[in-house]
C-alpha cells in the first residue's frame, strides 16, 4: 500500500498527500492531511495548493477533497478499465440470476481490490466496496488468484505476514498449499464465515488472454441453505464468457 | 482540459505525462508520451520513471499505461464516487425499462464528463464512454445543466466559444438564451440529431442538497417513432429519486 512512503521527491510528496485520502476518509483538513502524509505543515501546504491549481484536490469549505479531474485521468487505467467494462454485463447478469452480491476483484500487493461491485438489496452481509482491498488470504476471491498464480507469485504471498483480518482459518504454509491445490484442482474457492460467521463466499477464475488469472468474480451470499452448485452454475459460465471476451479483446 | 499545460513544476511535469493518455490512447511509447506531453525526451524518461516507480505507471512491454494505483485513489473522489454509487441502482432501473443507453453527467469546464453510461445492446448510436466528454452545448446533458446554473456561471459558459462538435444546431448567445428558458421551464432537454442523425438524447437535472443541479441523467433513444412522454415517465422520477437519496446522504 505505502510504496512511496519513502520517497523525498515532489512527486511521491504529492502522492503522500493523495494517499491520505482512503475509503472511509474522504474530506480531509490541511491539518489532518500534514498529519496523514507525515508531512510539516508548510509543505503540505505548499503540496495542497499545487494540487489544487491542477485539479487533483478541490476545496470544499475548510476541508479537500479529492478532485474529479484525478478520477477522470485515472479512469483511463486499461488494467481497470478494460476488465471492468468487459466484465460489467456478466456481473449484472450473475447479480441478477443469483439476487446476490456480486464483484470482481484483481491481486494488488497481497490483497485483493475490488474494481466493482454490484450490490443486491436483501441479500448477505458484505462489507465490499469498490476501491477496497481485504489481505488474499481471508477471501475467496484471493484464494482462487492465489491457485491460480505462478509459483513465484504464490511463494511471494506465502512469505507475507498474515495477521488475522475477520474469522478466517490461520493455517500453516503447507495447509495452505493443501487448500490452493483444492482451489486449483476445483475451479473456484468457497469461503464459509471467513469475513461475517453468516456469510459464504464463492470465487472463480477471469483468465486472461494467456489462460493467466487476471481477475475473480465472486459472490457473497448467506451461509444458511448454502449449496455450491447452483451458486457456480451461474457463476462459472459468466467468468468463462468474460475471459472469451477478454481473449477476443486481445486479438482484435 | 489542459489547466495544467503552462505548469513548470515538477508536479504538475508528471500530470502533463499522466494527461498524455486519453480515452482512445491508452498505451503509449515514451516517445509518444514526451511529444504528447510536449517535454524532452530525458526529462519525460525520468518522470515515467518516477511514475513507474509510484506505481501510477505501469509497464506493459515497450509500452506505458496507466497504473492501477492511480485508479485505486482517484475511485476514492466524492464529487464523482458518492454520485456514481447513488445513482448507480436508478441509472440501470432506467436502462432496463426503456431498454435504451442511460448515462450520467457532470459539468465540467465547459464539457460534460460522462462519471457513468449503462449500454442497451440493440439501442441507439452512442458515442459516449465513462470518462468521456462532450461540449455542452452539443449534448442534452450540457443544455440541461446550463439551464440549471447560475448566471455567472451561464454567462461563463456563453462566453467560451463553440465550434461545431457534430450536427448540433448553432446559435447566436440570445437564441441559445431562449433555448435554455424553454429547457428550464420544461425541467428537460432533448437533442435531436446532434450527436448523430439517427439518435435522440433526453436529460433531466439530479439536484444535490441545496437544489441545484449537480448531474444530469440522460439516455439515448432512436429518432425514429420517438416520443417524449413515455421516457421522461422513467426518467423524471429516477433523476427525483436521486436527488432525494443526495439530499438524505447530505443530512445523515
Amino acid at each position: 500500500m505505502a510504496r512511496s512512503s519513502g520517497g523525498k521527491s515532489a512527486l511521491s510528496r504529492a502522492v503522500r498527500v493523495l494517499e491520505a485520502f482512503d475509503p472511509s476518509r474522504n474530506e480531509l483538513t490541511l491539518t489532518q492531511i500534514a498529519a496523514r502524509a507525515d508531512l510539516p505543515m508548510a509543505t503540505a501546504h505548499g503540496i495542497v495548493a499545487e494540487l489544487v491549481e491542477l485539479g487533483l484536490l478541490e476545496r470544499r469549505g475548510r476541508e479537500l477533497i479529492l478532485g474529479v479531474r484525478l478520477w477522470e485521468v485515472a479512469v483511463r487505467a486499461p488494467g481497470v478499465f478494460g476488465l471492468r467494462e468487459t466484465a460489467f454485463p456478466y456481473l449484472e447478469q450473475v447479480r441478477d440470476r443469483l439476487q446476490q452480491h456480486a464483484q470482481l476483484g484483481i491481486l494488488q500487493g497481497g490483497e485483493v481490490l475490488y474494481v466493482e461491485r454490484l450490490s443486491a438489496p436483501e441479500s448477505a452481509i458484505n462489507f465490499t466496496a469498490v476501491g477496497g482491498r481485504i489481505p488474499w488470504y481471508a477471501t475467496s476471491s484471493g484464494l482462487v488468484l492465489a491457485a491460480s498464480a505462478s509459483p513465484e507469485e504464490l511463494n511471494r504471498l506465502l512469505a507475507l505476514p498474515r495477521p488475522r483480518f475477520a474469522l478466517e482459518p490461520q493455517d500453516s504454509n503447507a495447509d495452505f498449499k493443501n487448500r490452493l491445490a483444492k482451489v486449483r484442482q476445483e475451479g473456484h474457492a468457497v469461503t464459509r464465515g471467513y469475513i461475517h460467521q453468516d456469510s459464504t463466499a464463492v470465487a472463480v477464475p477471469v483468465l486472461g488472454p494467456y489462460g493467466q488469472a487476471v481477475a475473480s468474480l465472486a459472490v457473497v451470499v448467506p451461509s444458511g441453505g448454502f449449496a455450491v452448485e447452483p451458486v457456480l452454475s451461474v457463476l462459472a459460465p459468466a467468468a468463462r464468457a468474460v475471459s472469451v471476451k477478454l481473449r477476443e479483446a486481445f486479438a482484435g
